[in-house]
């Protein structure tokens, strides 16, 4: 309350700057920025709790722009609070290398939470980083120490409200009833194609109610800041549900054009941006132009801020005397290492050991990890009981008041929303305090591709637990028999594909997906049953690639994943008492990782002088790469036992060894056979 | 009304069927069939018009099952009304090459709309199933001839609601007041991880009026079938707004562990099967029994079916006597051929016109196919003018109250929704007169992934204009440039990906998406301006790959696609002039029309003799099928000015002269280089 002309001349200031930098790049998107302003103005300078010198400050509020095209709002807040992000940064909007990319990248930028861009990510990003905040401050709070209490404030508008991906997120939550969450939801009756009347008519407020959310409405968010600022509180005081703020505004606010899909997607023509000036009492001859006065009072905000941390330092600083164990941890937690030792409890296998389904063998896994690893918090997206996500002792993340769990708990009942579960995973990352896992089917992971993207591409640590990898789920059939998926994600840079052939492949899995703080991984695991091979161990897995069974004078290597693995060793012996032909059998759990080995130790994995073939019972699509014959499934599957599907499609170990017969045929009178691991040239990186 | 215990007899059939056959597969999902049998029986016995002998017939009402797991539920309702679904297929449930698979696939199976399973599609597919039906009627139906005024009727349970591809494609039903769709949702409060308390606390109804929607609520759907047939007829009654009726039911009724998530996946125990024979009265020693009184009375129901479509058959003639060219149109978009000639519509080009994006020559093709194409209804996911989906001439399928169009409009305005709209693609299809398309950025295909894939499983042809379609988009950055996309479609069956280079190319894709009745379509497409190529032509293009350019004497083959053709064509110029290297062009703008040329075209195209580089701004993975080395873009993109972004990362002529000197150099001690069109053995398919 109280506004004042200082006020009007921040909030025009970013217009301003958003229109000036839009103009320059030739390319960008004013119209958010200048509707926002208002809002954004208000958010920042009476409630944000941040410390512009530190953005990686633990309490901070966390704050998404999931309308992410309106960057030059955040980018022009950033500059002007003081983040690390000059004028010079905001005049290299939109160009290469700079860090005010066209959409907001959090791995380059800082300030930036979560990148967004790709609409309904954002908002689901910020229930998961309000979900982290509800768990981190149930495990860690103390009495006399509200360590953990910061909000996550999101503005989001129509697009992000259209995608599926934000209504499971926002539908789940409502049922965690986070109340702090608080979403701001730019109403401005503009999209891409013009009015939202002509394919967006639902009603949004019923909608949030009907997920059990607090929703609000400010009719005028161009000019009511008084509104704005009373909305806000009211959500801050909802403490049992999330909030969403309707904010009516004008798209373009001051551009000749406002109020029209005009001044969306393109920069203010020139004398356009002379009239906004000229109205905002701006000189039309300059650019990139910041009153003192705005700058002054932002740096007040932020000092302020700065002073909540140094307050907030001191209480950590008695919560470390007092609770040593927890202190530590939550440091520890923030660094991204794992506790020491951590890996010891990851098992090992022998070939006595009994055969057993990799879904199963992971489900070992995390229940051994649980103990030692507390960061660990997964779930599975219905389907738990067929994912092993869970370990017995597991107490269930839910809402105190519902009786089946709490807060601290740790593990998360996603229900069937795969690609909500991709994006509330980005934002548990993104906290800072918790590696989070997700179960579902393989096939299903492809929902989620649009998170898993930008999990990558944000160098987010996440896994995927995703069971019933291939034809071998049987009889669910082809609807739900993954062929193109191992080759999508492994063509995704940055993401981790793992096919573990054994217990000791899948524990090797965990451990590189765990130590890598900057991908995710995604666990694609058998439903049948695989025995435990000779040869295999988790030193040899984690680099990705190996023998598992070398041959003297060997004809052919045999090259396999995931549970063709073990047949592939069966047509070895079939080849050599059936041909008398010497196979060398290679196990590639994940592509990405043997890529990074050196050229010298790749190729005595995959050597030159002899050809080889891979196995696995779906795309070969990127097999090429490795071997020169490739056996695999061009196809969908089918619906039956899955020995039966197996037979069907001659994955079988005479299947394999008629086709390592033919390769064996067709490469010998080459002489010298190059392994296709030697390259012309290297790719770029 | 009137329900007797012949109508109990038969509800009981249904779930004795699914028990034992469930049972017989040793796998599968009893409880949705079990729960759902009475809704099933007042549907199919008092609503559903449909000709067990003819599946095909227009005017049927279509169903669909969205929870397709309870498949068993359909497969005993196909066999008893009299489909060509035998009781051996039943007995073969879940097994190899029988037409009852684990999920209900269309293209299989006789009665069959579409292909369910992956959850959330169903309702989807009935929504564009019901906007077909809305459009068809508008198109054709006259006075006195109601031809088209069929029904869509989706079952579904919680999991449908809880994805977010539901939810979108619900919020377009009800802006698009399709009172032709009635969805009924099996609200039985369990999904696999029990009950849904744990994840799904939202108020369902309260959602569906937000979207639009009408909702009914049946209280007791285990035994109230007055109250069924009552709450269906009022959804029937309701024609300005889909309707849903929450219907609640107990899952597996009549097993020991009704109620429980126990009958959801797995068969029931033989100590279950025969009480729940023994209360239903049925014999516990038979399996598979079918009393010859439930034959009856559902061969009564289809014979009144029969008699319906004979009745709608002689007003069809009679329509064609009034009506004969809408009658032949209406008879020929049924078969799926297209009108004769319509091919002279596509444009050609010389390389003397000027150089043109190709996601305008996009434009240009749609707005000429417009014409001649009556069946051609698309749209685009609020991306109009960026994707140029739109002929200028074009009416908006918009509900007429809302004087924005009308329903014989053929552009949909789907919103910001693309895997809804993925989804609804697959619906408009396989209504059996429309052939749709559908916009978006290339990279956020991938939201569609789920969709997109079973429009492939299911032989569906449809046409996705995936434009922005690499780094050359420019300056919004890696959050909207592909780089896994293509690999990711490639490696899916069934599935064409286009990247057309210039106009010819681009008219040849659509040349063979819409000449392709079985398969869905991608249409890689550039924002950027491309030049028209010497030695194009349609007909080379429409092999998926050809010489663009021959040279005799080549020393390497430079292989490329789209946008970085042209790159190619300057590249070959400057290794002649600066290297004395002759170098010869191929393209391939759709691998998987090139894979299905014969291997003596393939071999002509990509000889033995001389090594090759292919050349594409994404994912290396997959072209080492057809090249011997690869330039490609194996990590995430950059945000600036396109001609900056092709910098950086060397698209340049001299960027690919650089890598075919090193490809040339690195393979000439190889004799005799074998293309990599040769291979060892066949893949199956």
């Amino acid at each position: 309350m109280g506004y004042t002309e200082k006020d009007w001349l921040a909030i025009n200031t970013i217009r301003v700057l958003a229109a000036d930098a839009t103009a320059k790049s030739n390319s960008g998107h004013p119209g958010a920025p200048m509707g926002m302003a208002p809002v954004a103005h208000v958010l920042f300078s009476k409630f944000m709790k941040f410390n512009p010198k530190n953005p990686k400050w633990l309490n901070r509020d966390r704050f998404v722009l999931s309308n992410g095209h309106g960057c030059m709002l955040q980018y022009a807040l950033l500059h002007l609070f003081g983040y690390a992000l000059s004028m010079d940064d905001i005049k290299a909007f939109r160009s290469i290398d700079s860090i005010t990319p066209g959409h907001p990248e959090a791995h380059d930028t800082p300030g930036i939470e979560v990148t967004t861009g790709p609409l309904g990510q954002g908002i689901s990003n910020a229930v998961g980083l309000a979900m982290a905040q509800a768990h981190t401050s149930a495990t860690f709070n103390k009495e006399n120490f509200n360590l953990v209490d910061n909000y996550t404030f999101c503005f989001l508008g129509d697009g992000c409200l259209q995608e599926g991906v934000a209504s499971e997120a926002s539908s789940l939550a409502g049922h965690l009833q986070l109340g702090n969450l608080i979403a701001i939801y730019d109403d401005n009756h503009i999209s891409i194609d013009g009015d939202t009347n002509v394919s967006f008519t639902e009603d949004v407020q019923k909608r949030y109610e009907a997920y059990g959310w607090q929703v609000l409405v400010v009719g005028d968010g161009d000019n009511n800041l008084d509104a704005i600022e009373d909305a806000i509180r009211k959500a801050k005081e909802e403490t049992s549900k999330p909030s969403i703020i309707k904010l009516k505004t004008t798209i373009g606010f001051g551009s000749t054009q406002q109020g029209t899909h005009g001044v969306h997607g393109s920069p203010l023509k020139a004398d356009d941006i002379r009239q906004l000036k000229q109205k905002f009492g701006f000189n039309p001859e300059e650019s990139f132009a910041v009153p003192q006065d705005v700058y002054d009072a932002y740096h007040k905000v932020a000092s302020e801020g700065a002073a909540a941390e140094e307050e907030w330092n001191k209480l950590f600083a008695e919560y470390a005397k007092k609770y040593k164990s927890e202190h530590d941890d939550l440091v520890r937690r923030q660094t991204g290492e794992l506790p020491q030792g951590w890996e010891k409890a990851l098992p090992t296998y022998t070939p006595a050991d009994s055969a057993v389904a990799s879904r199963k063998l992971s489900e070992t896994v995390l229940s051994k990890l649980a103990d030692v690893i507390p960061e660990l918090v997964g779930g599975s997206a219905d389907l738990t009981g067929s994912n092993l996500t869970r370990w017995k002792t597991a107490v269930d993340f839910q809402p105190p008041s519902t009786g089946l769990g709490d807060y601290s708990g740790r593990y998360i009942r996603y229900g069937v929303r795969e690609h909500g579960m991709g994006a509330i995973m980005n934002g548990l990352a993104a906290y800072g305090t918790i590696i989070p896992y997700g179960g579902t089917f393989l096939n299903f992971v492809s929902y989620a591709a649009g998170a898993i993207r930008l999990s990558a591409l944000s160098q987010i640590r996440n896994i995927w637990v995703a069971t019933h990898d291939s034809i071998g789920l049987g009889e669910d059939g082809p609807t739900h028999q993954p062929i193109e998926t191992l080759a999508h994600f492994r063509a995704l840079p940055n993401c981790m594909v793992w096919r573990p052939a054994d217990g000791n492949e899948t524990s090797a899995a965990y451990y590189v997906a765990l130590t890598s703080k900057h991908t995710p991984s995604i666990m694609a695991l058998s439903r049948q049953n695989l025995p435990q091979l000779e040869g295999s161990t988790i030193e040899r897995a984690i680099k990705g690639g190996y023998v598992l069974s070398e041959v003297e004078g060997a004809q052919i290597t045999l090259v396999s994943t995931g549970s063709e693995v073990c047949i592939a060793v069966d047509a070895a012996k079939e080849l050599k008492e059936k041909h008398n032909i010497k196979a060398r059998i290679v196990s590639i759990p994940c592509f990405e990782v043997f890529d990074a080995q050196s050229k010298d130790y790749r190729l005595s994995v995959l050597p030159d002088g002899i050809p080889s073939l891979s196995i696995e019972v779906m795309s070969t699509m990127g097999w090429e790469r490795y071997t020169h014959e490739q056996f695999g499934l061009n196809r969908f599957g089918a619906s039956g036992a899955y020995k039966d599907v197996y037979e069907k499609f001659e994955f079988t170990p005479a299947g394999i060894s008629k086709r390592a017969v033919q390769t064996i045929d067709f490469w010998k009178d080459v002489p010298n056979v190059r392994s296709p691991i030697n390259r012309a040239f290297q790719q770029l990186i």
